[in-house]
């Protein structure tokens, strides 16, 4: 995922201990920034007691995003009218108080803002939040969020379990009859929450794949009863199933699971085996209970009737084995009553492959070479498709990485049949104006860590991104402006977001819709690999030993991949439980901004995990 | 390991950002304290220019502690006349230069003195060190480490490795022909370095354990090419084999691996699969290059004719697989020609058993129930002993589980024969007095990381070390005083080592002699486990069904336990060297301190990884 690069003053704000120029002295330079930020704590906190905390926000301008610790939801607010309001509507509830500034604040000399870390707590617990001052003294934007739970606290720290079946240090000696060892006690926990001896899972988890288990782990250290339910055999699988080139794009410093991060010594891009057997010793260290070779068939929700009591029904059976390592499931068919269900399927639901042309082709016969989906494409290593004449429909990241393969290993022709438009980055770009200042070495060096970073993100409302994000776009552009040149040289359909807003605003409406060069660019720009694209390179028909495109050129070929892409997880959703909710519920990913392709509005704004 | 509590100075040395209380000010009080480090820094940088870098240390009781940056080796000095010799004897080639003071300085109100980290650079690389000051403004000690070297960084943080076969971000969109998958370059390295086709490692590691693979670790981000030799099937087996309720003693944060810690949420105390496992997870997640189920066999050094050139020959054959899950050698023996070999083969070489009583009981017969060593215990889980008569030979840590595991899983009998005294003490005082005040939570809050305490212990002279092993036993002893009270009304020979040095004199000069209570002093104290012990619980004959003592006790029995150790790893060098190198290299572990037990002298002070 994408995230936008902040503008300088965010940038600033990182680099504690380092003394920032000013070019000519702000009106409020005089007043230390630690004594602005006092200053405004202490009329807020007032103000939340008197219900005039608005007076703290600029009247116009200003934004209140929080997350969970007032609202329990994720919401945001426009303006010093609403923020109060929704204050006042929250407050006697979430009864903030405690408020201290954490750390010191960075100043930005060209508009004498401010920004700076807060801590707060709640009736429920502890808060992290972001405030930023206008030179006027008055919030620009607030951020809150709620970091822990008072009753029940991560079990982390000084609180991780200890080894031993007992709670504290001085048990330890206490010798126990017929002591179960750590590792029976370990195997035991997923039969006992498939069988409902340890009691019913309050949250069952569909999918073990990074997102399934981070959540388990947040879970399993809140002591929340919880089961990760995986159809493969090993937690992984779905990584190696992939394309054996394959690598993540996104650099190490995004990518950090919770309470386990990749070492300093892990590779800037993550191949695809190394991914895989990372989260399956995640699993295995984090302790977490997961069934592999196990898929939920249905699920039925409380309102449907459900398990009763407000849960749900949710019946899981065996998913043929393939020789699992891991825990099976206890073997039949197992019904679980849990109080919540998430679907942490993947971005990607089924294959996507256009119909076949209409028409003519029949007396001609079909195709007599081998035709795919791109997630069956087992890669071209081994000389596999040495000497073959390619043609892969599509212009997404795999038809890119598709391609490669095929011209590096060997194949005599590949030919790319480009759609629709798409944007294509140098990793240098999104390295320097996408990430870089969040999630980067030298982001680490000024102190901004993974966790920081996150929240950071999570901080700015969608609408104030935007703007970051055509900012940063315009940089990229310039950084890319030769890649660019010698693409559309050759044809092919660049476009940049319909506002502009590039790769940051078709990776948070679309998940898609552009690729992040590692090596395609170069081979279509000098034709190594050849490209068709617009409407005249629709495929009009197929033929044994040919591809025709609508334009009437007919491709030589005996290779077909069909890079087209995958439905919506949505419909996960609809098979799993029923199309009723899976209307209700709405389509997966976007957030209404009314763009092309952005399957929005939700309720609320997206935050994505 | 156990380390030391350190004495009030450093402990208050290690919190930063409090403030300290001062009773009555000393006489330096009116300078500030990063001041005298800065005059101190200046003196001692012109003093070995000029040669007379004597002076900036005590006369007499000063030391100066040096791990590699400027001897090459571990060298402790002692007074400023030696102290002044060995600088201007290593000055010239090491080239130490460019001081400062590494944050700020804590103060001991007590007398003045104070302790400040340094950073200092040499001929070769970067450097650490640790001053401590007294009030006269001398060096009282100084300590010294190489961190890293110039040529040869570690490939950590901004130098990691890509992941694209390629040295920069800007060559990643660079088509590569027939390029290899990360995997097949993976798994193409073992067979490469087994096949001299990746030329000769380096360095040779025997032993896949936590030892080798964090000496494997290092060398792979070094760049240096070497190979880990493993004799079991899996990585961790060495573990796996042990009895089943075993569980680290020492708390996680005396634990980590380089590189990859453990997760926060792991266990204070680890069971026996769960670091079996980490380790597998280990060796796979760093890359490490590791030949499982092959044994060296023989390993002939230079100087013996070796492999010529100076190198070693070693010969590696497959150890009979058992299903082994990962690499495994070529399949036949295989000749290299490391420049170096290291043994990482553990604490433990081969089982010690006693010579069967001499004389008698042939009349009656051989010992029909099961004897065994402690290594092959199988745990008594199941029921597999239950009912059974059990007498343990001996009382170190393995004699005080089996006992204690005997008697939770249903044992009718449970004797400990305890032949030589030795000390108990509880997890509590351990913590509190042996490693809390460096290896725990709350010295994380202090900014105490696990490489910062490693330092910390490196950088103490043992000499220096034996007074706070003297004082952190008496305060244990006060902790345990009722426990030692109960143990000893039932004949437990406690000993507090020779010169009051309790379990960390033990532990750095043999490396056992005591235990650490998970519950067999309460089933000793009670008598639910029987306690024999002194002269007279020598076993004098073994009779079919019962076991009997020089004081001619017959105890009934049909489970014998031998927990009387194991040979000094030294037994390696012999077997896969020779016995003149054996002789040579001396036995492994202890320091010449001349206590029982202790193998020394080494020569030079031991640092144990």
């Amino acid at each position: 995922m994408l995230r936008p690069r902040l503008p300088p003053l965010l940038n600033a704000a990182k680099r504690r201990c380092l003394s920032t120029a000013h070019d000519a002295p702000p009106a409020s330079a005089h007043v230390p920034a630690a004594a602005r930020v006092d200053r405004w704590l202490s009329d807020f906190s007032a103000g939340l007691i008197a219900g005039r905390a608005q007076e703290s926000f600029a009247p116009e301008r200003s934004f209140w995003r929080d997350m969970v610790a007032f609202t329990w939801s994720i919401r945001t607010f426009e303006g010093a009218g609403q923020i109060g309001q929704a204050l006042a509507a929250t407050t006697p509830s979430a009864q903030p108080h405690g408020w201290y500034a954490d750390g010191t604040p960075t100043e930005d000399a060209t508009d004498g803002s401010l920004e700076c870390w807060l801590r707060f707590r709640t009736a429920a617990g502890g808060g992290k939040a972001l405030l930023k001052l206008d030179q006027e003294g008055k919030a620009s934007s607030l951020f809150t969020s709620l970091s822990d739970l008072d009753t029940r606290p991560f079990a982390t720290g000084g609180r991780r379990a200890l080894g031993h079946p007992c709670e504290s240090i001085d048990e330890i000696g206490t010798p126990r009859p017929d002591r179960r060892y750590w590792h029976e006690r370990r195997a035991a926990a997923l039969p006992a929450a498939l069988g409902g001896e340890a009691g019913e899972p309050y949250v069952l988890i569909v999918g073990g794949g990074q997102g399934g288990l981070s959540l388990g782990a947040r879970l399993q250290l809140l002591g929340v009863p919880y089961v990760v339910v995986e159809a493969d055999a090993r937690i992984g699988d779905s990584w190696r199933k992939r394309y054996p080139g394959l690598m993540l794009h996104d650099p190490v410093w995004y990518d950090h699971l919770p309470y386990m991060p990749f070492p300093a010594s892990w590779p800037v891009f993550t191949p695809r085996d190394k991914l895989a057997d990372w989260l399956q010793h995640y699993a295995t260290a984090m302790d977490l209970t997961v069934a592999t070779s196990t898929r939920v068939t249905r699920a039925v929700p409380p309102a449907d009737g459900g398990g009763g009591d407000g849960r749900w029904e949710v019946k899981l059976q065996p998913a043929g084995s393939t020789g699992a390592e891991e825990r099976t499931s206890s073997g039949g068919s197992v019904t679980l009553r849990p109080a919540h269900v998430v679907l942490a399927t993947g971005m990607s639901g089924v294959p996507r492959v256009p119909a076949p042309p209409a028409g003519g082709g029949a007396a001609q016969g079909p195709f007599a070479g081998e035709v795919m989906h791109s997630s069956a494409y087992p890669g071209a290593g081994g000389g596999r498709f040495a000497g073959r004449r390619a043609v892969v429909v599509g212009s997404n990241t795999s038809a890119h990485d598709i391609c490669q393969d095929l011209w590096e290993q060997g194949a005599q022709s590949v030919t790319m049949l480009q759609r629709s438009a798409g944007l294509v980055v140098s990793e240098t770009s999104v390295l320097e104006h996408g990430l870089g200042s969040l999630y980067s070495e030298g982001a680490l060096e000024r102190g901004v860590t993974t966790e920081l970073a996150d929240l950071v993100v999570a901080s700015a409302p969608l609408r104030l991104q935007e703007e970051r994000w055509r900012e940063g776009t315009a940089r990229m552009r310039r950084t890319d402006a030769s890649l660019h040149a010698r693409l559309a040289a050759v044809g092919y359909n660049l476009d940049f977001g319909e506002d502009g807003t590039g790769i940051f605003g078709k990776s948070f409406r679309r998940g898609g819709g552009f690729y992040i060069d590692v090596g395609c660019a170069s081979l279509l720009s000098d034709g190594r690999v050849a490209l068709r694209s617009g409407s005249g390179a629709e495929i009009a028909q197929i033929e044994p030993h040919a591809v025709r495109l609508r334009s009437g050129e007919a491709l030589s070929a005996d290779l077909l991949v069909y890079a087209t892409g995958f439905e919506s997880m949505h419909h996960f959703v609809s098979d799993l439980v029923s199309p009723a909710v899976a209307a209700r519920v709405g389509r997966v990913w976007g957030y209404g901004s009314g763009a092309h392709l952005d399957p929005g509005p939700w309720e609320g704004e997206l935050y994505l995990l």
